[in-house]
């Protein structure tokens, strides 16, 4: 037995000591969380620790410092980018926050929620809403993925015109740092200027910084009333003045604006059970969008006037408000069924790019115009978030051509973005898939700091390692 | 002549060969600098420095580094904690970024703002306004202070309750570092996760990690109907009852929520040439509350019927709606001329206190009950956001008991604003003022991480040095 390998088993020994046997875990029972979402990547852990209190994090954290392990900290393992998995070696420890799920408090009067960072995502939503209060992140894992995670990764979603991203929901934050100490920054305080705002620093960070184990969220006012509205449009370019037409109009009671592509609408429709298009006829491109307020009544029929208003000016082929939840569940159901609905036809080809919403028509123009130079079975399928200029600009591709054409649409698409002073990830992070072709897109000085944060938090290197920060600077 | 002198004199004559002698100024020519805002507090520059560009910033920040010379930026020197004037040495270089004050471009569609460091807070919100946007600052300094300093110490205001500090509204930044180097984070984009977001660790650091010489800024839908609302209430208690009950009713769409003592409105109805109580008699307490949208019309209306709930509920004792804008201006005028009036009455000792927002009736309640322990002649003058927790509990003190009671009266408060999880900053910032009250406030590693930024970022501590960390820590 190697000197490593006794360190990985007296680190395990201890562990089990210190959490018990059933939440030490290998083999088998660790293979859940060695795969990333899609289970397209997958590493080895030498083990998966499950601890249930702050104190239990510090232990292994330190524990592993003492034996110069490095540590991969996990939540709901719903990120796209491998950044929440082990390597391939087998040689880090995965920590999972999942058993430390607790809501500890909401205050409705202060507006805020007291959660500990495996908290589920809905979990917390529904304490939000059981108090008559709002959590305003929603996104498609919100049923698996955790408050740690989205801290992590500063998750964004649908409705971040509107409330921002995860990063603006943070007021208080909990952090397990490469040492073992506690950073205690768990206030509930809107306004604390009393020197640097460290919690930044952590969030987003993606694990390599600090384990993030509670935090304090803001609430916001319910939407009361909300309208949901489906139309069609001609081309992308209609769609982002609509866009500017309808902020006149609604400001920021607007929540979400969603751009869907023909395609993306009949695939939807024909591949997802029970879902049928909102509007009677095919159009080459549908808006969903949603307004609230905390009023109860008088938004829909604003809405309904700014409707008619819309197909007097022509700016709309067709328009539809959703006329009860099922509706509105369907219209929602399309959007956030995109992927499910065309993994169907092919492998598809994922990434989350942002442009200035000014560029969103040319950056689609471009990419279509392109693809079919990849081929016939290449099909572009842009959707999302448009209002805050973050599209996804997948492509649908036969299965035996993904391996092939992965790295080469994505460049080219990235290259589009490049020149469209956009980034290459708008939410998902960086993790280890984009680490690189981040880290050639940025200028010096905003590297070399990411460096130096990297090597005065955690100059061993032992968060992460590999995520977001090329491990060659890390010592 | 000692070779700091001559350093000095060095440094002045390739700054004046960059600038013109016209831009390095001393003597007489500097006093406008050196002193702080109230005239409180004086120091002495070694020149004052005027750079027009970035690059002219770039030369003077290493132009100093290669004479060991520290350097304090400054802004509108609007600050109230001297955390922009110079020390008494006579031996900091003072770098005003007032002649870097261009807007570069306003993009209605994007929503944002380009700025130079310099811009005046009134011109940026004009030209907003211009564009038919908003930009969602506002405090009573508007009208001198610059979005550079507004950066430097994350300013607050009268709209943080909605809109968020000047933090939320930072998407972009251009920073200067102590090697001379440029960080350039000038992106618009409202999603970007590709890394440590680097924004949030210069933003209210107050000039002591970098000097930032541009922005962009966002923008949001203009209020283009605003409804402002004066009530009385008995007690604080009540006035928090009756946010919480209105946040029920109007949501987000609330901006401001503003508590004043019936000392405070009296002492502006005495001294403030113009103006008037909003209602007929006094009343214990006063709360000024604005509400907005980006509709048209409407607003009023609900706003009416509400105020007749609160008469019916017995929220409220007296209230009132502006019914044009001079009476908004003179109902604003009280507010904002609490520190005008009441310094027409004696010496002000003034804080920046901030408390979770269901604790504020207790701090009112125990901080009007120890006042008069310090004497006949002391009057706790509480007034401020009491929406979002801040509150300004100033204290009028006969002239000649000023330095006596000061940090008697400060160190009271403040432990009582500790005892109730509070912060002695909420938007004014550390400064040198406050620089040791707030250090033995914070936990170990907090303290800890804010000198390994600054020792990381400034290893020769030559940026604003005294400013929020102790110099003992800064080499």
């Amino acid at each position: 037995m190697t000197d490593r390998a006794a360190d990985l088993r007296n680190f395990k020994a201890a562990a089990i000591a210190r959490l018990g046997a059933k939440y030490v875990l290998s083999g088998s029972d660790a293979e859940a969380f060695e795969h990333d979402f899609w289970k397209q990547n997958c590493g080895r852990a030498a083990c998966i620790v499950e601890p249930t209190t702050r104190e239990d994090v510090q232990f292994l954290v330190k524990l592993a410092a003492q034996y110069s392990i490095s540590i991969v900290p996990q939540g709901g393992n719903t990120g796209l980018v491998n950044g929440g998995i082990p390597d391939a070696t087998g040689q880090q420890v995965l920590l999972s926050l999942k058993r430390m799920n607790q809501i500890r408090a909401v205050d409705p009067a202060g507006d805020y929620i007291i959660v500990e960072a495996g908290a589920i995502l809905a979990q917390v939503q529904k304490a939000a809403e059981d108090a008559d209060r709002y959590f305003p992140l929603g996104l498609g894992a919100e049923g698996s993925c955790t408050i740690g995670g989205n801290i992590a990764t500063n998750a964004g979603g649908i409705t971040v015109l509107r409330y921002g991203m995860m990063r603006d929901l943070v007021l208080g934050l909990e952090v397990v740092l490469p040492n073992g100490e506690v950073l205690d920054l768990m206030r509930s305080l809107r306004k604390d200027n009393t020197g640097y705002d460290l919690r930044h620093i952590f969030i987003g960070s993606e694990g390599t910084l600090g384990i993030v184990t509670a935090a304090i969220l803001k609430l916001v006012a319910p939407p009361r009333e909300r309208v949901t509205i489906w139309v069609t449009v001609s081309t992308p370019a209609h769609a982002v003045e609509l866009f500017r037409y309808l902020r006149g109009e609604f400001g920021d009671l607007i929540s979400s604006f969603e751009l869907i592509s023909s395609y993306g609408v009949e695939a939807a429709c024909t591949h997802l059970p029970g879902v049928r298009r909102p509007v009677d006829q095919p159009a080459p491109w549908h808006v969903l969008m949603e307004i609230s307020w905390s009023f109860r009544e008088g938004l829909r029929a604003r809405a309904e006037g700014v409707l008619e208003d819309l197909f007097e000016k022509n700016l709309i082929g067709d328009g539809t408000i959703a006329e009860n939840e099922a509706q509105r569940q369907m219209m929602w159901r399309i959007r956030e069924g995109q992927s499910e609905a065309t993994s169907k036809i092919g492998a598809i080809v994922r990434n989350d790019v942002t442009v200035p919403i000014a560029s969103i028509p040319e950056l689609v123009d471009r990419v279509m115009s392109w693809t079919p130079e990849f081929g016939q079975d290449v099909v572009c399928l842009p959707f999302g978030h448009i209002g805050d200029g973050n599209l996804h600009m997948n492509f649908v591709v036969s299965r035996d051509r993904f391996q092939d054409l992965e790295y080469r649409l994505l460049e080219k698409l990235y290259s589009d973005v490049d020149q469209l002073s956009g980034s290459i990830s708008a939410e998902h992070g960086v993790g280890r898939m984009k680490r690189e072709a981040i880290a050639k897109r940025k200028a010096g000085m905003r590297l070399e700091l990411m460096h130096k944060l990297k090597s005065v938090i955690d100059p061993d290197g032992r968060f992460n390692p590999g995520v977001v920060i090329d491990p060659k600077f890390e010592k």
